[in-house]
């Protein structure tokens, strides 16, 4: 298998957390190594990541995660119990669609000079959806029947791969993440596993700056 | 089982269609009946749908769609091969997240109202990402191993249920779907079926037209 990225792709930061915390393994090709055309002849959708299997193209982190999830069942990133598990995709499903995919950078890119919104009303547009969706999550984290020291369990899995690029991403676009402490713990606690640090965009082969760990 | 949603709601459309192609009994609750405050007081995202599992909500279609799956596993609306249920998977996805939830009302309102862009210009920010993202599954559907009636299987499934809500939403929108012959093949074989036929905006209790069929 081949995983098919970016280090800046936080989609990808997602596949890239699950495959380990999985243990599996998967070639890291950074797009910018295939030639030119060659990855919008593979994936028509032309969006990071893309997971080939054997010559089959998968795209969108979720459909890439529950493959992963189905074919490779242990340990487990999804809870057991059903309605759990659906509160835990819900969440995650709040992250890819309600924020990470109207304050991409293609979308804000869109803004800027396609509809010639100025920089200070994308900032607006970025900061609103982003706080928005993190309160949400938030009111997810203290609703729940149980206070895991993860989203929802007592180790890392789904929502909480879904949750620490975001955060990343919130954290560099300017957001006040103090009003999210239960998001923010989280965060600690994930951000101490190797999982996660190795996951990190700083940490990918492809990462222009010095690279880290 | 409840589900909390709304006639127009096309991600609740979803959910409708899935609940009838797999014959499960579920009240449906227009979200206009419940007490003022009681919505968002039973699902903190805010958005429609949500399913009520005895006293449990769970938000988010894509979360909704899976719980019915696992749960209700006869007729399976996912394919068996694992890699072409990831394809039907990634083809839902990309609707949920790069068409839908970018296009969304409160999205174009918020466009509107709160950055001020002028009508024209919302049009053209609706017009782009749905023709992009038709294009992408066009060409998805093109790309298939077998030239299936339904997106990726002899009956309808996953990826059926999103797409005729969006096609509808499309068209509603202004947007030439002409270019798009295979999407249109799969939206008259679906349009034939009572799952789809009763699931429609304008069969639904709470529409406020004459209602249809």
């Amino acid at each position: 298998m081949r995983l098919i990225t970016r280090w800046q792709n936080s989609a990808g930061e997602r596949v890239r957390i699950a495959l380990r915390l999985k243990k599996i393994e998967c070639e890291y090709v950074p797009v910018g190594t295939l030639a030119p055309g060659e990855y919008r002849r593979l994936n028509p959708q032309g969006l990071l990541p893309a997971l080939d299997i054997g010559g089959r193209i998968v795209a969108q982190s979720s459909a890439i995660l529950e493959y992963l999830e189905e074919t490779f069942p242990v340990p487990a990133l999804l809870p057991a119990d059903p309605v759990t598990r659906a509160e835990a995709r819900a969440f995650a499903a709040h992250i890819t669609s309600e924020m990470h995919a109207i304050t991409v950078r293609r979308v804000r890119r869109y803004l800027g000079t396609d509809l010639g919104v100025d920089e200070d009303h994308v900032d607006r547009w970025v900061s609103h959806w982003l706080t928005e969706g993190f309160r949400a999550l938030e009111i997810a984290l203290a609703n729940r029947a149980t206070d895991w020291p993860f989203c929802f369990g007592e180790a890392p899995g789904w929502a909480d791969l879904h949750l620490i690029p975001q955060i990343e991403n919130g954290r560099r676009l300017g957001v006040d993440l103090m009003p999210f402490p239960r998001l923010l713990g989280v965060e600690e606690r994930c951000n101490a596993l190797e999982a996660f640090i190795l996951s990190r965009p700083a940490a990918q082969p492809d990462y222009p700056g010095e690279r880290l760990p």
